[in-house]
């Protein structure tokens, strides 16, 4: 195992951060680095929003559901999916662009996701931790309200990055058996192998809390899929003008 | 700059690979590094299929618009989005769940493109040239039938991966300046930036063409943005069973 892949299995989501800030130098490079990630057709459909205003980052912490690190963290980066640099581009040049396409929301929402993912790695190779917020879309429309967020750009989670002042565990992951598959997928394996995971996460959960936390994975999906997930999501991205049509 | 983002900062798409293929312990290591990326509330929520069947590789070729690369790279991966599996298990712990929402879309999509990014990045620590194919969203109702996707799963990408039989330059990004804004959005001084990248743009493809090809960033998006990207994808994800509520 080269030191690349060692880094990469040793990550976990850092939400206590030490006071030490991180050089401006680096926050770019780490930018830069993730701009260097594949981007679909070049389209490079990501935006990056760096909040340094303590309000908004008070504001965005309570928008995300009370996460205290998004207003304490060094750095909270709000990774949008920006479908409007690319299409004004294109209308620039004379093209009659169609907005609002589905596929158009998969190819900014997946820019997104790769070039974030490079600046975490990139984070992380540098001593930082870093956690992703999804919570921002607990609260996307007042969320792209505070950050001026045109039409045609999104907020697809935020990041916390700053020196780590803690040390968590690695949370275990599924074996690797349930998620890779040959020439075609198989679901009848899945239920044995979710059962396996389980109990692994049954003994991980106990072990972190001295016996107090007795669940595992399935247990802790049944109340996250047992309500209707942000049902506002379809509502908001319409009005930012991605119509899913 | 330290190794793992000058790596990172070093990224092309690789499109011709040697016959060497990719020890099976590497591979299972590359997946498990993918695996270890951060997951929205652990839904993991992310399945690969990896295509060793010469004549599904050849098919899947075809369906991407004619990518040979696609049949002759080592490896070729179709990086699934899946919702089945967590809301399976919810299911069995007896949670009454919701499918199909518009939320649920987003969060097994960016689950799989930090996972695949982390493949990515794993993959060139070792040596292996990677490329992303898109392309599969041409015709992503054969490729599912063709890999047995069932209801609540849908093919994001594919991703060739192989040791390199080329060596491409790097491809130019935007200037930082276009895509990190500080506490708010300004859309006002894109249009300066991308007429700088135009030009950048411009020497890179002249570069590469021996002065044949003198297009740039702007005038490449055109064409793209000209007709409706990819029109069949609505449709093809609410007969996956992603309804977009």
């Amino acid at each position: 195992m080269n030191q690349v892949i060692e880094l990469l299995k040793n990550h976990r989501s850092i939400r206590k951060f030490s006071d030490r800030p991180i050089a401006p130098e680096l926050l770019r490079s780490l930018i830069e680095a993730g701009q260097c990630a594949a981007t679909s057709s070049h389209v490079q459909a990501c935006s990056v929003i760096r909040v340094t205003d303590p309000g908004k980052r008070k504001k965005l912490a309570e928008l995300a559901g009370g996460q205290d690190y998004v207003a304490s963290c060094a750095e909270f980066l709000v990774f949008c999916a920006d479908m409007k640099r690319p299409t004004d581009a294109a209308e620039r040049a004379g093209a009659d662009v169609t907005r609002g396409m589905t596929e158009q929301l998969l190819v900014a929402t997946v820019d997104t996701g790769l070039m974030a993912q490079n600046v975490a790695i990139a984070a992380e190779s540098a001593g930082l931790g870093i956690c992703y917020i999804g919570g921002i879309r607990n609260n996307p429309t007042e969320v792209s309200q505070l950050l001026g967020l045109p039409t045609h750009v999104y907020p697809v989670f935020g990041m916390c990055l700053g020196y780590p002042a803690q040390n968590p565990e690695i949370k275990p992951r599924l074996p690797v058996e349930a998620v890779l598959y040959e020439n075609e997928y198989d679901a009848s394996r899945q239920q044995a192998l979710v059962q396996q995971f389980d109990e692994a996460m049954n003994e991980y959960y106990l072990a972190r809390t001295g016996g107090k936390k007795d669940t595992d994975w399935t247990r802790q999906l049944a109340p996250l899929f047992s309500h209707k997930l942000r049902p506002h999501m379809r509502e908001f991205l319409k009005k930012q003008g991605f119509e899913l049509k």
